[in-house]
């Protein structure tokens, strides 16, 4: 029985690299049994089928990231609003997390005709806009914010943070862009990846120069070949701190920092929540 | 050779009602051949896989969008810029617009494993981003927009509208939502659907009450069973005009009113693009 929590941990790590290597609807029991060196018999037994599965993971990661904000519920509100601006900016390297954001995105495509699976967003709807509602009021409360509409305020940071990060996303060039790495693209053969269960948010490859033509290459803001120009996430969570946050700021508070906010909300190293952030 | 531009539009007029009903992984170019009352050969002498259809379908959607877009290119900058904001507004009638948005999301997760799609996807960021910056150049230059950095509000613009977008379908309770019409449901089985080619997003089942149980229905602002209630797309183009336009405008200048903006941008009526409007 002291076992029981460690396997369904393992098997949850395995489900993360599936999603990550293969995406949402390719991954299959096999690759998750694979990933995390289980028998498919057992994850049977565990789990009825692979829907089952994967609404278990959503709900594992949900309860992470629930974890995560609980444990700075204490700091400062404009800090924490910072943070968790700063959670949704993925930085070039960050190929892993944009793979695995990838096949989330598939998931919640999924949502519309799929109770389970919407029941899990619609948690993590209330879980993002909630957290931004605390940070608000508490923030109020404290005279650090004006006065303002928290509950649209909320809707609107999310959105805005959310739609940035699916651009950026689903306009990464992923393999191409990662150069030689590990990269963006998904196993997609049938022969096995080997064991990446080390986190490697961290690759050097990215200052690698882009070799596709210029004509292929976006002139796009965010996306030029030039690497110096932020990501999408990063110029948008720029910009939502300016236009958004600064507006709320009570007379005299100031500005709270991204940098400081995207090391806020960094994960404490190793494991699966490097890179298993993600909301839904 | 005169025929050939209609027999393309009715194809890909079927492409948007196979993707609407079966989901993008799901609809065969057999069921695209149905919808369109063509041949699977026809399809296949135009195009060789089903991939390059799709691509041809985004092509097509986009150039849509760049013909509506160039429509307005002559308003008034203030109303140009609400016109884009209502754009993304999806009321609760409109599910079969949704459902097509949930294919066109499936669709974009292919971006990062797929040059031609992607290259579609940079194509449509650089219509929305260039949309937003030529609208606002156009009013600084008339001195109805204060001097603000044009691609930072773009993006930020784009990113808002979009996230609300995604965040609105994948949320949705579909079907259930629909109450008995039509609905959101995806018709996953082989019986071929009737004919739908009538465009219905006046959907009057609107009214009908949500039977979901209280505890299934999201408390939530935006997504809450009684139904006065905003959309989520629409909750956040409200918060958009009030919180990034409004602090844009030049002194004396009025706010210009989504309602003029949604009625601005709403298709001619008839046919596909009442409800394949979609940017990407």
């Amino acid at each position: 029985m002291s076992d029981e929590p460690s396997a369904a941990d393992e098997i949850m790590d395995g489900v993360y690299r599936a999603l990550r290597a293969h995406g949402y609807a390719d991954a299959t029991m096999q690759d998750i049994a694979d990933e995390c060196s289980k028998s498919k018999s057992l994850l049977h037994y565990h789990y009825d089928t692979k829907e089952d599965l994967l609404v278990a993971f959503l709900d594992h990661v949900i309860s992470d990231s629930e974890r995560r904000i609980a444990a700075h519920a204490d700091d400062p509100p404009a800090e924490r609003l910072a943070g968790f601006i700063g959670w949704f900016v993925f930085e070039r390297q960050a190929v892993d997390r944009e793979a695995f954001h990838i096949a989330l995105l598939e998931l919640r495509t999924q949502g519309p005709f799929n109770e389970p699976i919407r029941e899990q967003l619609v948690r993590s709807d209330r879980l993002l806009r909630g957290t931004v509602v605390d940070i608000l009021e508490s923030g109020i409360e404290a005279g650090v914010f004006r006065d303002v509409d928290v509950e649209e305020t909320a809707a609107l940071l999310v959105a805005t943070l959310d739609g940035a990060r699916t651009r950026q996303i689903t306009l990464s060039g992923g393999a191409d862009d990662a150069a030689d790495g590990e990269g963006f693209g998904r196993d997609r053969s049938d022969d096995s990846s080997p064991d990446d269960s080390s986190p490697d948010d961290s690759s050097p490859d990215d200052s690698s120069p882009d070799d596709s033509s210029p004509d292929d290459s976006p002139s796009g803001t965010f996306d030029a070949a030039d690497r110096p120009e932020p990501t999408y996430t990063r110029a948008v969570a720029e910009a939502t701190l300016r236009r958004i946050v600064d507006p709320l700021l009570a007379e005299g508070v100031e500005l709270p920092s991204l940098e400081v906010g995207i090391a806020e909300m960094a994960p404490e190293g190793g494991g699966r929540t490097e890179n298993g952030d993600a909301d839904e």
